[in-house]
Order: structure tokens, then C-alpha cells, then sequence
């Protein structure tokens, strides 16, 4: 990917212009890493507004380090959205299938069998449910700021559409 | 955020077509998730390309899951871009700081005090360096797929160019 990356770079810091934070509108988005999700388009986020933090099912767990550093050292203390969606790669695998699939790619290492028996995967059963555990889970976690509003949505990949599933306040 | 995310949707929605996979180039990039960095607009990466895993400085070791679960199960076994950048937040913080931080707001709580001491933040100390040994922790894991290219680039927030500063094969 090197050189078109070099290629597409060179077009966009011809016309760069350096973000005045203006734009910046505290707020934060949990999504997952796919490659149908592309969170500014689908939620309307404009460059330079919001924190978005992607990884495997847009887990909350996994995402609390990064969630935390930006409330009680950057100052961004708006709404959170967890931003999940259906057919969803994590509803494929299971943290016990990982592990198996991960030693047998592995034999003989006995270090390696050691680290993913101590990894979870976060496996969605179902991501209507997934949705409102995480929400629950920050809504409940000390080590978020009180008074944080918390939203949880389903997109829908068959649609593009978007749904509203939970909302709770820190 | 929710009526401007409805409407936004509602807009996204009415255009959209399901990808039908063809446009799916079978990479992913490891970027931090400050508002400023905007990987598919900085590389030139179109919705539906790549997978897009974003945490506070983008970090690989915080990323291993979300790398795994798509190189192992979904078959994602193109290249790794790990994508930092210059004036990150995580050059600011350290894991001792944010402990120390946590700890006080959140006093009389033994059980807050126990999970963040066992909490690291990955701060980094220089931008460059945080590259070369992310690119490196990932070359040398047991749980990358043998024969994965990984590069490392830092993205200069001042000037919107980016640098390729390592490349090597897992």
C-alpha cells in the first residue's frame, strides 16, 4: 500500500489546512474496526470533531484505556456513543475457538498457548444485547466520568440505517 | 449527538448501496483515535477498503486482539500499517501519572486503586521510536501471521504529510 498511501498523502497535504480546534466537539465514538464502518459518514462526524476509537466488535472493555486517557487527561468530557452493527465478525468466533485455532497454529510453543489462555475475545452473541452491556459497563465503571451521557447504536449493514438502542448517564 | 447522528443517517441511508466486497483491499492500519487523525482521508483509503482499528496512540500491543481475530478468522492477511503521530496525547501522560490520577479521583475505593495498578497506558515518549517498536513487537509475535508486511509512518499534525519510518516482514 506504500506508495499509494505516499501517492493520496501528497494530494491531501497539498490542500491541508492545519485544524484550528474549532471543530472540535467533545464527544467520543466506539466503533468496530470493520471495513463496511466508517463512522464520520454513516453518524455525519466531520474531520477533527470527535474521538473514535475502533477495535474487534467496538468493544467497551477493550476500549476503556482509550476512553479514559482522553476524559482525565485531554478534558473530553461529552456524550459517548457505542457504535456496534449487525453481521458482525465477532458473532463468528468465540474466545475458547480463538484460543484453540491461535495453539494449533502454535504447536510446541508453550508460551504462546500460556499468553491466549489469558486473552479474552469479546465474542458478540447478539448485538442488540452486546450494545446494552457495554453501555452498561461504562455506565457503571468508577474510572468513568460521572455525569457522562452514554448512547448505544445498532447500524445495520443490509441498510446503512441507524438505530437508538440504550441511553444512560454515567 | 442523537438528532445530529439521526439526521445525518437518515441523509447516509437514503444513498446507500450494500458494498459487494469487491472494493475490500485486505489491509489494516493501527491508528490513534485523537480527533485530528482521519486515516482514510491522510492515506487515501475509500469506506469498504481496509480495517481501521483507532485506540489512545495507536497502539499494537492494545491492538493485538482486533489484528488476530481478522488475520486468523476472517482471513484479513494483507499488510499492517502502524500510523502515530506527531503531538500525541499519549506523549503527555504517563502510566504512574494516570494511576496516581485515577486513584485520587476515586478515593476510599480499594478495588478502582487495584485495577489500575494493574492497568497499563502505553505512553510514548517519542513518536519515531513508538514506531519502530510497535512495528517490531508485531514482527516478532507468535500470534502475527508469518510473511505479514508491517510498515510504521508517523503522521506530522502540523503539516498533514506523512513519514515511512520502517518496514519489515513478520
Amino acid at each position: 500500500m506504500t506508495s499509494s498511501f505516499v501517492q493520496a498523502n501528497e494530494k491531501y497535504a497539498a490542500n491541508f489546512s492545519k485544524p484550528d480546534g474549532s471543530g472540535f466537539k467533545n464527544y467520543m465514538i466506539i466503533a468496530c474496526c470493520d471495513p463496511r464502518i466508517d463512522p464520520e459518514s454513516q453518524l455525519g462526524i466531520k474531520s477533527g470533531e470527535a474521538v473514535i476509537i475502533r477495535n474487534a466488535g467496538g468493544s467497551a472493555i477493550d476500549a476503556l484505556r482509550s476512553i479514559i486517557v482522553p476524559q482525565h487527561a485531554i478534558g473530553v468530557t461529552g456524550e459517548i456513543a457505542v457504535f456496534h452493527h449487525t453481521d458482525c465478525g465477532m458473532t463468528k468466533v468465540t474466545t475458547p475457538a480463538m484460543r484453540e485455532m491461535l495453539k494449533k497454529a502454535n504447536p510446541d510453543r508453550q508460551d504462546v498457548a500460556a499468553t491466549v489462555d489469558g486473552m479474552e475475545f469479546y465474542e458478540i452473541c447478539d448485538v442488540e444485547q452486546s450494545v446494552r452491556a457495554d453501555v452498561d459497563f461504562l455506565a457503571e465503571n468508577a474510572l468513568i466520568l460521572r455525569g457522562t451521557r452514554i448512547c448505544g447504536w445498532v447500524y445495520d449493514v443490509e441498510t446503512g440505517r441507524i438505530e437508538k438502542i440504550v441511553e444512560r448517564v454515567a
